[in-house]
């Protein structure tokens, strides 16, 4: 695999387990007041079409990395519903 | 241009932009502590592995997005370390 493609999986694993720590975090603490609900509104409408997208282009990685977005974003969401 | 690519800037263009009312939010309460640094530092790198991604394959609409990704996460970070 070339250089420049590992760099692009790392970026990808790196903008996808990013929203780990901030899950465990609203988890942990279950206060949501600081957290943008509009951003995380926008981001699962932008990861459903990046599916689409990567569905298209039979793109694992693109389907994955968002998969895994997605259902960090969600959890956000509900974060945010259940904790207001 | 196909309607998939178009869907894959709307994507684009939604993930991006998710941040601005997050940075908005946060730049008008001042208020940081639910929000986590360690997501917003792994993003940052993230958006600069992305960058070289983007420059490597010559791609514009790489480049660009995490070109504004990045500014507004280093935004978020800057609020983050000024707000404890």
């Amino acid at each position: 695999m070339e250089t420049i493609e590992i760099v692009g999986l790392v970026a990808a694993t790196l903008t996808t387990s990013a929203f780990v720590p901030q899950v465990y975090k609203t988890w942990k603490t279950r206060s949501t007041r600081d957290i943008s609900f509009t951003m995380y509104s926008a981001f699962l409408l932008g990861t459903i079409l990046w599916l689409f997208y990567g569905i298209h282009h039979n793109s694992l990685a693109i389907i994955l990395a968002n998969g895994i977005t997605g259902i960090l974003v969600v959890v956000m969401l509900l974060l945010k519903i259940r904790h207001k």
